[in-house]
Protein backbone atom coordinates (compact mmCIF):
# COMPACT_ATOMS: atom_id res chain seq x y z
CA UNK A 1 0.00 0.00 0.00
CA UNK A 2 0.99 3.82 -0.75
CA UNK A 3 1.04 5.71 2.73
CA UNK A 4 1.68 9.63 3.04
CA UNK A 5 5.12 11.17 2.47
CA UNK A 6 6.80 11.21 5.81
CA UNK A 7 7.98 14.43 7.32
CA UNK A 8 11.05 13.29 9.53
CA UNK A 9 10.50 15.39 12.52
CA UNK A 10 12.38 16.90 14.79
CA UNK A 11 13.09 14.20 17.80
CA UNK A 12 12.09 14.44 21.18
CA UNK A 13 14.57 13.35 23.80
CA UNK A 14 14.88 9.73 24.47
CA UNK A 15 11.19 7.88 24.96
CA UNK A 16 9.09 10.61 25.05
CA UNK A 17 7.97 10.38 21.22
CA UNK A 18 3.99 8.88 21.40
CA UNK A 19 4.03 5.19 20.41
CA UNK A 20 0.39 4.06 20.96
CA UNK A 21 -0.43 4.01 16.51
CA UNK A 22 2.75 1.87 16.35
CA UNK A 23 1.93 -0.70 19.06
CA UNK A 24 0.37 -4.38 18.82
CA UNK A 25 -1.24 -5.82 21.24
CA UNK A 26 -1.58 -9.57 22.27
CA UNK A 27 -4.56 -11.01 21.72
CA UNK A 28 -3.16 -15.21 22.15
CA UNK A 29 -0.44 -17.17 22.48
CA UNK A 30 0.62 -20.69 21.78
CA UNK A 31 4.02 -22.70 22.78
CA UNK A 32 4.73 -24.03 19.25
CA UNK A 33 8.19 -25.80 19.85
CA UNK A 34 10.17 -26.85 23.12
CA UNK A 35 13.55 -28.19 21.98
CA UNK A 36 16.73 -29.01 24.10
CA UNK A 37 17.56 -25.56 23.72
CA UNK A 38 14.87 -23.24 21.63
CA UNK A 39 11.13 -22.62 22.56
CA UNK A 40 9.16 -20.92 20.21
CA UNK A 41 5.85 -19.38 20.42
CA UNK A 42 3.29 -17.81 18.20
CA UNK A 43 1.33 -15.37 19.14
CA UNK A 44 -2.13 -13.45 18.08
CA UNK A 45 -2.00 -9.65 18.13
CA UNK A 46 -4.01 -6.66 16.82
CA UNK A 47 -2.15 -4.19 14.80
CA UNK A 48 -2.67 -0.44 14.89
CA UNK A 49 -5.15 -1.04 12.14
CA UNK A 50 -7.04 -3.48 13.73
CA UNK A 51 -5.90 -6.36 11.69
CA UNK A 52 -5.32 -9.35 13.10
CA UNK A 53 -1.51 -10.90 12.67
CA UNK A 54 0.49 -13.69 14.04
CA UNK A 55 4.24 -12.78 15.63
CA UNK A 56 6.44 -16.18 15.81
CA UNK A 57 9.70 -15.65 18.16
CA UNK A 58 12.14 -17.57 20.28
CA UNK A 59 11.41 -16.99 24.35
CA UNK A 60 14.73 -16.88 25.84
CA UNK A 61 16.32 -16.66 29.19
CA UNK A 62 18.57 -13.41 28.77
CA UNK A 63 22.08 -13.63 28.64
CA UNK A 64 24.67 -11.24 30.16
CA UNK A 65 27.96 -10.43 28.13
CA UNK A 66 31.15 -9.36 29.66
CA UNK A 67 33.89 -6.96 28.55
CA UNK A 68 37.04 -7.89 30.65
CA UNK A 69 39.90 -5.78 31.11
CA UNK A 70 43.12 -6.62 32.11
CA UNK A 71 45.49 -4.40 33.84
CA UNK A 72 47.72 -3.75 30.88
CA UNK A 73 45.05 -2.50 28.85
CA UNK A 74 44.53 -5.62 26.75
CA UNK A 75 41.07 -6.88 26.63
CA UNK A 76 40.35 -10.77 27.37
CA UNK A 77 37.79 -12.63 24.31
CA UNK A 78 36.88 -15.70 23.72
CA UNK A 79 37.16 -18.06 20.18
CA UNK A 80 34.06 -20.36 19.64
CA UNK A 81 33.01 -22.14 17.03
CA UNK A 82 29.40 -21.10 16.08
CA UNK A 83 27.22 -23.54 14.91
CA UNK A 84 24.37 -21.69 13.14
CA UNK A 85 26.37 -19.82 11.21
CA UNK A 86 29.23 -22.47 10.46
CA UNK A 87 32.45 -20.29 12.34
CA UNK A 88 34.73 -19.71 14.70
CA UNK A 89 33.49 -16.47 16.29
CA UNK A 90 35.52 -13.76 17.95
CA UNK A 91 33.41 -12.38 20.71
CA UNK A 92 33.05 -11.41 24.30
CA UNK A 93 32.46 -13.74 26.88
CA UNK A 94 28.59 -14.64 27.31
CA UNK A 95 26.29 -16.81 28.77
CA UNK A 96 22.45 -17.43 29.64
CA UNK A 97 21.07 -16.27 32.69
CA UNK A 98 20.54 -19.43 35.15
CA UNK A 99 16.23 -19.02 36.50
CA UNK A 100 15.91 -16.60 38.48
CA UNK A 101 19.73 -15.52 38.53
CA UNK A 102 20.80 -11.74 39.25
CA UNK A 103 22.59 -10.39 35.72
CA UNK A 104 26.06 -9.53 37.96
CA UNK A 105 26.25 -12.88 39.40
CA UNK A 106 25.82 -14.80 36.05
CA UNK A 107 28.57 -12.48 34.56
CA UNK A 108 30.87 -13.39 37.67
CA UNK A 109 30.04 -17.08 37.29
CA UNK A 110 30.24 -16.99 32.99
CA UNK A 111 33.08 -14.71 33.22
CA UNK A 112 34.87 -17.27 35.59
CA UNK A 113 33.29 -20.54 33.85
CA UNK A 114 35.14 -19.31 30.74
CA UNK A 115 37.69 -17.87 30.96
CA UNK A 116 38.89 -18.40 34.50
CA UNK A 117 39.47 -14.96 35.25
CA UNK A 118 37.56 -12.95 38.58
CA UNK A 119 37.44 -9.38 38.48
CA UNK A 120 38.45 -6.89 41.57
CA UNK A 121 35.20 -4.48 40.21
CA UNK A 122 32.44 -4.45 38.17
CA UNK A 123 30.48 -2.22 36.30
CA UNK A 124 26.99 -1.94 34.39
CA UNK A 125 27.16 -0.65 31.13
CA UNK A 126 23.35 -1.01 29.73
CA UNK A 127 21.54 -3.41 28.14
CA UNK A 128 21.39 -4.86 24.47
CA UNK A 129 18.19 -6.69 22.56
CA UNK A 130 19.78 -8.87 20.20
CA UNK A 131 17.30 -9.81 17.36
CA UNK A 132 14.52 -7.79 17.78
CA UNK A 133 12.47 -9.33 15.16
CA UNK A 134 12.38 -13.00 16.13
CA UNK A 135 13.53 -12.84 19.65
CA UNK A 136 13.09 -11.50 23.27
CA UNK A 137 16.67 -11.95 24.33
CA UNK A 138 17.74 -9.09 26.46
CA UNK A 139 21.78 -9.08 27.12
CA UNK A 140 23.03 -7.12 29.89
CA UNK A 141 26.56 -5.82 29.43
CA UNK A 142 29.19 -5.80 31.72
CA UNK A 143 32.33 -4.20 32.28
CA UNK A 144 35.14 -5.99 34.90
CA UNK A 145 38.63 -4.86 35.91
CA UNK A 146 41.62 -5.78 38.27
CA UNK A 147 41.52 -9.76 36.89
CA UNK A 148 42.81 -12.36 38.17
CA UNK A 149 43.50 -16.15 36.42
CA UNK A 150 42.35 -18.85 38.27
CA UNK A 151 41.16 -22.31 36.83
CA UNK A 152 38.28 -22.20 34.28
CA UNK A 153 35.28 -24.54 34.46
CA UNK A 154 33.81 -25.33 30.81
CA UNK A 155 31.05 -27.20 30.54
CA UNK A 156 30.46 -30.11 29.18
CA UNK A 157 30.50 -30.34 25.76
CA UNK A 158 32.07 -26.17 25.66
CA UNK A 159 34.79 -26.08 24.05
CA UNK A 160 36.62 -22.10 24.02
CA UNK A 161 39.71 -20.37 23.15
CA UNK A 162 40.55 -17.56 25.25
CA UNK A 163 42.64 -14.56 23.52
CA UNK A 164 43.88 -10.99 24.86
CA UNK A 165 43.87 -7.92 22.23
CA UNK A 166 44.93 -4.49 22.62
CA UNK A 167 41.60 -2.38 22.08
CA UNK A 168 43.37 -1.24 18.60
CA UNK A 169 43.11 -4.66 17.71
CA UNK A 170 39.80 -4.97 18.48
CA UNK A 171 38.78 -2.15 16.81
CA UNK A 172 40.84 -3.40 13.27
CA UNK A 173 38.82 -6.65 13.49
CA UNK A 174 35.24 -5.23 14.13
CA UNK A 175 36.51 -3.10 10.72
CA UNK A 176 37.68 -5.81 8.89
CA UNK A 177 34.87 -8.72 9.39
CA UNK A 178 37.18 -10.72 12.07
CA UNK A 179 34.69 -9.69 14.76
CA UNK A 180 31.49 -9.59 13.20
CA UNK A 181 28.80 -10.84 16.02
CA UNK A 182 26.51 -8.16 16.78
CA UNK A 183 26.40 -8.46 20.41
CA UNK A 184 30.43 -7.95 20.40
CA UNK A 185 30.18 -5.40 17.76
CA UNK A 186 27.53 -3.43 20.22
CA UNK A 187 30.47 -4.31 22.82
CA UNK A 188 33.32 -2.58 21.39
CA UNK A 189 30.87 0.41 20.74
CA UNK A 190 30.79 0.53 24.57
CA UNK A 191 34.47 -0.11 24.78
CA UNK A 192 35.30 2.71 22.32
CA UNK A 193 33.68 5.34 24.45
CA UNK A 194 34.70 3.85 27.80
CA UNK A 195 38.30 4.18 26.94
CA UNK A 196 37.94 7.52 25.58
CA UNK A 197 36.38 9.13 28.62
CA UNK A 198 33.26 10.03 26.53
CA UNK A 199 30.79 7.33 28.69
CA UNK A 200 31.52 7.15 32.42
CA UNK A 201 30.88 3.62 34.18
CA UNK A 202 29.98 3.60 37.95
CA UNK A 203 32.58 0.85 39.02
CA UNK A 204 31.74 -0.95 42.24
CA UNK A 205 33.61 -3.58 43.77
CA UNK A 206 33.60 -7.25 44.50
CA UNK A 207 31.34 -8.32 47.26
CA UNK A 208 32.99 -10.48 49.50
CA UNK A 209 31.58 -14.20 48.72
CA UNK A 210 30.29 -13.03 45.75
CA UNK A 211 29.36 -15.43 43.07
CA UNK A 212 32.98 -13.99 41.51
CA UNK A 213 34.45 -15.57 44.05
CA UNK A 214 36.36 -19.08 43.04
CA UNK A 215 35.22 -21.37 46.26
CA UNK A 216 37.61 -22.82 48.14
CA UNK A 217 37.24 -26.72 48.87
CA UNK B 1 34.53 -30.46 34.62
CA UNK B 2 37.31 -28.72 35.27
CA UNK B 3 39.85 -28.02 32.31
CA UNK B 4 43.65 -26.79 32.14
CA UNK B 5 44.04 -23.01 33.19
CA UNK B 6 44.00 -21.05 30.06
CA UNK B 7 47.30 -19.34 28.69
CA UNK B 8 45.75 -16.51 27.06
CA UNK B 9 47.81 -16.16 23.86
CA UNK B 10 49.71 -13.31 21.84
CA UNK B 11 46.76 -12.89 18.89
CA UNK B 12 47.64 -14.13 15.19
CA UNK B 13 46.51 -11.54 13.43
CA UNK B 14 42.56 -12.03 11.91
CA UNK B 15 41.42 -15.67 10.84
CA UNK B 16 45.19 -16.58 11.39
CA UNK B 17 44.50 -19.17 14.43
CA UNK B 18 43.67 -22.68 14.33
CA UNK B 19 39.91 -24.24 14.68
CA UNK B 20 40.15 -27.42 14.25
CA UNK B 21 40.24 -27.88 18.27
CA UNK B 22 36.92 -26.03 18.01
CA UNK B 23 34.59 -27.01 14.81
CA UNK B 24 32.06 -29.18 15.03
CA UNK B 25 30.94 -31.24 12.50
CA UNK B 26 27.36 -31.95 10.97
CA UNK B 27 26.44 -35.32 10.87
CA UNK B 28 22.44 -35.26 10.30
CA UNK B 29 19.98 -32.17 10.07
CA UNK B 30 16.30 -31.80 9.95
CA UNK B 31 13.28 -29.07 9.87
CA UNK B 32 11.59 -28.96 12.91
CA UNK B 33 9.59 -26.31 12.51
CA UNK B 34 8.10 -24.00 9.36
CA UNK B 35 6.01 -21.32 10.50
CA UNK B 36 4.76 -17.99 8.67
CA UNK B 37 8.03 -16.04 9.43
CA UNK B 38 10.35 -18.57 11.47
CA UNK B 39 11.84 -21.95 9.96
CA UNK B 40 13.99 -23.88 12.60
CA UNK B 41 16.21 -27.02 11.55
CA UNK B 42 17.94 -29.35 14.46
CA UNK B 43 20.91 -30.54 13.43
CA UNK B 44 23.38 -33.49 14.74
CA UNK B 45 26.91 -32.60 15.43
CA UNK B 46 30.52 -34.32 16.18
CA UNK B 47 31.72 -32.38 18.65
CA UNK B 48 35.81 -31.85 19.17
CA UNK B 49 36.56 -34.37 21.42
CA UNK B 50 33.94 -37.18 19.50
CA UNK B 51 30.62 -36.75 21.25
CA UNK B 52 27.30 -36.14 19.69
CA UNK B 53 25.01 -33.42 20.60
CA UNK B 54 22.13 -31.50 18.81
CA UNK B 55 21.75 -28.23 17.52
CA UNK B 56 18.82 -26.07 17.19
CA UNK B 57 18.63 -22.95 14.93
CA UNK B 58 16.70 -20.41 13.36
CA UNK B 59 17.38 -20.22 9.42
CA UNK B 60 17.09 -17.24 8.02
CA UNK B 61 17.29 -15.43 4.30
CA UNK B 62 19.93 -12.53 5.45
CA UNK B 63 19.25 -9.39 5.80
CA UNK B 64 20.55 -5.37 5.06
CA UNK B 65 20.69 -2.67 7.26
CA UNK B 66 20.78 0.97 6.10
CA UNK B 67 22.79 4.10 7.86
CA UNK B 68 21.05 6.93 5.58
CA UNK B 69 22.86 10.29 5.98
CA UNK B 70 21.43 13.33 5.30
CA UNK B 71 23.08 15.97 3.45
CA UNK B 72 22.97 18.49 6.50
CA UNK B 73 24.43 15.61 8.64
CA UNK B 74 21.37 14.59 10.55
CA UNK B 75 21.03 10.37 10.40
CA UNK B 76 17.31 8.76 9.31
CA UNK B 77 15.96 6.05 11.39
CA UNK B 78 12.80 4.18 12.30
CA UNK B 79 10.82 3.56 15.28
CA UNK B 80 8.59 0.47 15.00
CA UNK B 81 6.83 -1.60 17.55
CA UNK B 82 8.79 -5.16 17.82
CA UNK B 83 6.21 -7.32 19.37
CA UNK B 84 9.17 -9.99 20.88
CA UNK B 85 10.32 -7.26 23.10
CA UNK B 86 7.05 -5.59 23.22
CA UNK B 87 8.70 -1.85 22.88
CA UNK B 88 9.13 0.44 20.36
CA UNK B 89 12.82 0.37 19.27
CA UNK B 90 14.57 2.87 17.98
CA UNK B 91 16.38 1.30 14.59
CA UNK B 92 18.58 1.92 11.26
CA UNK B 93 16.20 0.86 8.53
CA UNK B 94 16.79 -2.69 7.66
CA UNK B 95 14.76 -5.83 5.93
CA UNK B 96 15.21 -9.31 5.03
CA UNK B 97 16.69 -10.14 1.36
CA UNK B 98 14.06 -11.59 -0.86
CA UNK B 99 15.36 -14.84 -2.39
CA UNK B 100 18.23 -14.58 -4.91
CA UNK B 101 17.96 -10.45 -3.79
CA UNK B 102 21.61 -8.39 -4.39
CA UNK B 103 21.97 -6.74 -0.82
CA UNK B 104 22.43 -3.54 -2.25
CA UNK B 105 19.57 -4.05 -4.29
CA UNK B 106 17.59 -5.24 -1.01
CA UNK B 107 19.03 -2.03 0.95
CA UNK B 108 18.38 0.37 -1.73
CA UNK B 109 14.72 -1.31 -2.00
CA UNK B 110 14.00 -1.68 1.91
CA UNK B 111 15.46 2.45 2.20
CA UNK B 112 12.91 3.89 -0.28
CA UNK B 113 10.30 1.14 0.52
CA UNK B 114 9.84 2.04 4.70
CA UNK B 115 11.44 5.70 4.32
CA UNK B 116 10.78 7.35 1.34
CA UNK B 117 14.34 8.36 0.56
CA UNK B 118 16.53 7.08 -1.93
CA UNK B 119 20.63 7.76 -2.09
CA UNK B 120 22.64 9.37 -4.94
CA UNK B 121 25.69 7.12 -3.54
CA UNK B 122 25.72 3.89 -1.30
CA UNK B 123 29.04 1.96 0.48
CA UNK B 124 29.09 -1.48 1.94
CA UNK B 125 30.46 -1.06 5.13
CA UNK B 126 31.22 -4.92 6.44
CA UNK B 127 28.56 -7.69 8.02
CA UNK B 128 27.48 -8.87 11.36
CA UNK B 129 25.96 -12.24 12.81
CA UNK B 130 22.91 -11.18 14.53
CA UNK B 131 22.57 -14.37 17.07
CA UNK B 132 25.21 -16.36 16.86
CA UNK B 133 24.01 -18.98 19.18
CA UNK B 134 20.78 -19.74 17.28
CA UNK B 135 20.67 -18.65 13.81
CA UNK B 136 22.05 -18.25 10.91
CA UNK B 137 21.33 -14.39 10.14
CA UNK B 138 23.77 -12.68 8.35
CA UNK B 139 23.14 -8.95 8.12
CA UNK B 140 24.63 -6.84 5.71
CA UNK B 141 25.53 -3.02 6.54
CA UNK B 142 25.32 -0.35 4.10
CA UNK B 143 25.64 3.85 4.24
CA UNK B 144 23.96 5.81 1.92
CA UNK B 145 24.18 9.49 1.23
CA UNK B 146 22.69 12.49 -1.42
CA UNK B 147 19.51 11.46 0.03
CA UNK B 148 16.33 12.68 -1.75
CA UNK B 149 12.27 11.91 -0.03
CA UNK B 150 9.73 10.65 -1.80
CA UNK B 151 7.06 8.70 -1.31
CA UNK B 152 7.52 5.59 0.60
CA UNK B 153 5.48 2.57 0.12
CA UNK B 154 5.09 0.36 3.58
CA UNK B 155 4.15 -3.21 3.29
CA UNK B 156 0.54 -4.56 4.54
CA UNK B 157 0.89 -4.11 7.99
CA UNK B 158 3.31 -1.99 9.05
CA UNK B 159 3.95 0.52 10.97
CA UNK B 160 6.84 2.38 11.39
CA UNK B 161 7.76 6.16 12.05
CA UNK B 162 10.55 7.86 10.20
CA UNK B 163 12.39 10.06 12.47
CA UNK B 164 15.82 11.84 11.83
CA UNK B 165 18.50 12.65 14.37
CA UNK B 166 21.95 14.42 14.96
CA UNK B 167 24.96 11.59 15.68
CA UNK B 168 25.78 13.29 19.12
CA UNK B 169 22.21 12.48 20.02
CA UNK B 170 22.22 9.08 18.39
CA UNK B 171 25.32 8.48 20.85
CA UNK B 172 23.54 9.58 23.84
CA UNK B 173 20.80 7.16 22.68
CA UNK B 174 22.97 4.11 22.50
CA UNK B 175 24.74 5.28 25.89
CA UNK B 176 21.30 5.57 27.83
CA UNK B 177 19.41 3.28 26.56
CA UNK B 178 17.00 4.50 24.26
CA UNK B 179 18.41 2.59 21.55
CA UNK B 180 19.38 -0.90 22.30
CA UNK B 181 18.81 -2.88 19.35
CA UNK B 182 22.23 -4.98 18.75
CA UNK B 183 22.04 -4.28 14.64
CA UNK B 184 22.09 -0.83 15.29
CA UNK B 185 24.17 -0.52 18.06
CA UNK B 186 26.39 -2.34 15.76
CA UNK B 187 25.92 0.16 13.35
CA UNK B 188 26.92 2.99 15.38
CA UNK B 189 30.01 1.84 16.13
CA UNK B 190 30.41 2.33 12.27
CA UNK B 191 28.84 5.79 12.36
CA UNK B 192 31.07 7.05 14.81
CA UNK B 193 34.26 5.67 12.88
CA UNK B 194 33.23 6.86 9.57
CA UNK B 195 32.34 9.89 11.18
CA UNK B 196 35.57 10.93 13.14
CA UNK B 197 37.64 9.57 9.81
CA UNK B 198 39.05 6.68 11.33
CA UNK B 199 37.52 4.07 9.13
CA UNK B 200 36.75 5.08 5.49
CA UNK B 201 33.95 3.39 2.73
CA UNK B 202 34.50 3.14 -0.72
CA UNK B 203 31.51 5.26 -1.88
CA UNK B 204 29.86 4.59 -5.45
CA UNK B 205 27.35 5.98 -7.42
CA UNK B 206 23.84 4.32 -7.84
CA UNK B 207 23.28 3.01 -10.78
CA UNK B 208 20.86 4.22 -13.48
CA UNK B 209 17.59 2.27 -13.02
CA UNK B 210 18.84 0.60 -10.29
CA UNK B 211 16.17 -0.69 -7.59
CA UNK B 212 16.72 2.59 -5.40
CA UNK B 213 14.83 4.99 -8.31
CA UNK B 214 11.38 5.37 -7.90
CA UNK B 215 9.17 4.15 -10.81
CA UNK B 216 7.95 7.17 -12.50
CA UNK B 217 4.09 6.12 -13.60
Amino acid sequence: MTSKTPTPSEHLPGHGLPEQHLREERIGSEDIYGGNFIRLKRDTVRLPDGHIATREYVVHPGAVVVVPMLDDGRIVMERQYRYPVQQVMTEFPAGKLDAGEDPLVCGQRELIEETGYSAREWAKAGIMHLAVGYSDEIIHIYFARGLTLGDRQLDQGEFVDVITARPDEIMAWCRDGTISDAKSLSCTLWLQNVLSGAWSLDWKPTKEGGGAAPSVA
